[in-house]
């Protein structure tokens, strides 16, 4: 077994050999990506989306969940559910992902959830706008961060912790930020939340506290672990990097024909073939997707469908007219602030990977 | 990539230091255990229910959906989903497991779906019993085999093939296997064979065919993959095996305290430890359920909860009296037909192995 990490130990690179280890696939066992086949659903079952746990699941009675406003406000608030769905409510589809998402497909691997490419769901949230009850709290003006506090508790590198995470005062008090209570239309599975977490459109998933019981303003920056250790973008060991932050873009396509059980290798049969996926993100509109049926070389438009809504994924579409042989099929998506790489952006701690999907085909 | 296998080759095993692959891998990201934290739900919500599909989830509409009961009967059927609910409906509480979970604590690994303990889930499933089908096709007195053939389609070690199951046509006709089209009283997700599906209680998750589409009843034995080939317990590759069958016993505990991120190890408070969990099992009634604090050196018992319905898991609850220190926690359930085994039983796919649950944790 693996060695707990003690405090300030940095996460794990696996050597260039290395295959996956029994932690990783632990995490990999009870957490779980979307299935590809369920980018056709414009609303992921709740079932299918995505889903990462940190620790534990906890058990949170509705009946005696309290949610509180404090720190630097005027006027501190503790909500009951039925005080928090007395306010009105605001629906969103929002497409979220893990930061790690892609993480096990970088050379060499950093030690952690291993996704590959699947850590992605579609849903609409329901819930009351997080500026509502911060302005009801009476924020003061001089807010720097806004801290989230979740009800599920454990270790990581060695720091005991509930599940916390701050945003920016700024992020905090846009019309964006839900306090939610309803994933498509119910009220939130044990998994997503239950009963009630913070949806952050357009940003990764680490932002989306889950179990939320406490929301306290900070005059100066917040200095927690899953701000200033877990989730950054580091070069390496000693480098303090940069917050990992907003989704970048990036598209995948459902694998077209059908798998074989062990390789997940498609079978095509020849002819037009029908591509289609998925694509968005969180950082800047969309402008374009391209596919790929000769593993990067070369890149093709795509047909993008219309905006639903600013943060929810679009579809798109390409034929193929497929001849029999072996093909590595890839789609990238792009917005304004540029495309997505067609080779891995590494970090020590594997966030952030948006490099393209890459789905081995053949054609008889 | 590792290559397809052809027909006729045996599943790869796992040299005896080879960590996870990269195809096992492929398969954990898609289908998920169940946070073994959810075994405090009497129901799993269906999202925290284990799932295996062997392709791709095929989308089936409901409005077009027809269920065909034909072969060695007299009247053949074509049922449509109105027609098939139009029957008295019949609802069963029912613990469903993976024939392969336990798969990858095996040593060597079986190169497959890499479980480890969490491929189990209970829900409420509804539908009409199969008998009442069968016998209003006329089913044959000197029927064999009965053949469940799902919308599902792939490749399996070179064999194509929509996914199909057969059971003995004894098994068949008994009073307890469901078409079921609700789970927990709403309709099917997609991940659990919407719009219908087989519910075969007390057997392991290989029978239980998802996207149900035709029933054909046989006058020979049924010799398809499913039944011949993948899912046996075999000692070699030449061995004809056994077919996996019922539900061997199982007892699973709520790993206590809470867990570091990584390695999943349990950090707990010295003093009373209330330990709980379930178990069950599809092959006899319970006996009894030990736990053991020490590795599996010594057992005690634990308090058996009530009997809800014949295959639904039973709760159980004991308590430890913590000391500071490491200990490896273990809970084991027996049968009519005797205990679960403390070493592996080993076979070539890694089927049916219910060695006792591990839970490694830190008493401080």
């Amino acid at each position: 077994m693996t060695d707990v990490l003690r405090p300030g130990e940095a996460a794990r690179i696996a050597s260039e050999d290395e295959a996956v280890s029994l932690d990783e696939l632990r995490l990999a066992a009870r957490n779980h990506g979307m299935p590809l086949e369920a980018l056709r659903y414009d609303l992921t079952p709740p079932g299918l989306h995505y889903l990462l746990v940190h620790y534990d699941i906890p058990f949170v009675d509705p009946a005696t969940w309290r949610l509180t406003v404090d720190g630097h406000v005027g006027a501190p608030l503790a909500l009951d559910l039925t005080a928090l769905r007395a306010y009105p409510a605001v629906s969103q589809v929002v497409t979220l992902e893990c930061a790690g998402n892609g993480r096990a497909r970088l050379l060499p691997r950093p030690v952690s959830q291993p996704w590959l490419d699947e850590a992605v769901g579609t849903a609409r949230w329901t819930g009351t706008p997080l500026s509502t009850l911060l302005r009801e709290a009476g924020v003061r003006e001089d807010a720097v961060d806004v801290v989230f506090t979740g009800a599920d508790h454990g270790t990581e590198r060695g720091v005991e912790q509930d599940y916390q995470r701050a945003l920016p005062a700024a992020e905090a008090l846009s019309d964006e930020v839900l306090v939610a209570y309803e994933m498509n239309g119910a009220p939130l599975p044990p998994q997503h939340g239950a009963p009630v977490r913070l949806i952050v459109p357009g940003w990764y998933g680490m932002a989306q506290v889950k179990w939320l019981r406490s929301i306290t303003v900070l005059a100066e920056p917040y200095t927690g672990f899953q701000n200033e250790v877990a989730y950054r973008v580091r070069a390496s060991a000693d480098d303090p990097g940069e917050p990992v932050t907003r989704i970048r873009p990036r598209s995948l396509m459902i694998p077209p024909g059908f798998p074989d059980f062990m390789t997940r290798r498609r079978i095509v049969s020849a002819g037009s073939v029908e591509l289609s996926g998925r694509a968005w993100s969180g950082r800047a509109p969309l402008t374009e997707v391209t596919v790929s049926t000769d593993g990067g070389a070369s890149w093709a438009p795509a047909s993008l469908g219309p905006v639903a809504e600013r943060y929810a994924w679009r579809s798109w579409s390409a034929t193929w007219q497929a001849e029999p042989g072996d093909y590595v099929l890839s789609t990238r998506a792009a917005d304004e602030d540029g495309p997505q790489p067609v080779d891995q952006p590494w970090n020590m701690q594997g966030m952030a990977n948006n490099m393209t999907q890459q789905v081995p085909v053949t054609v008889r």
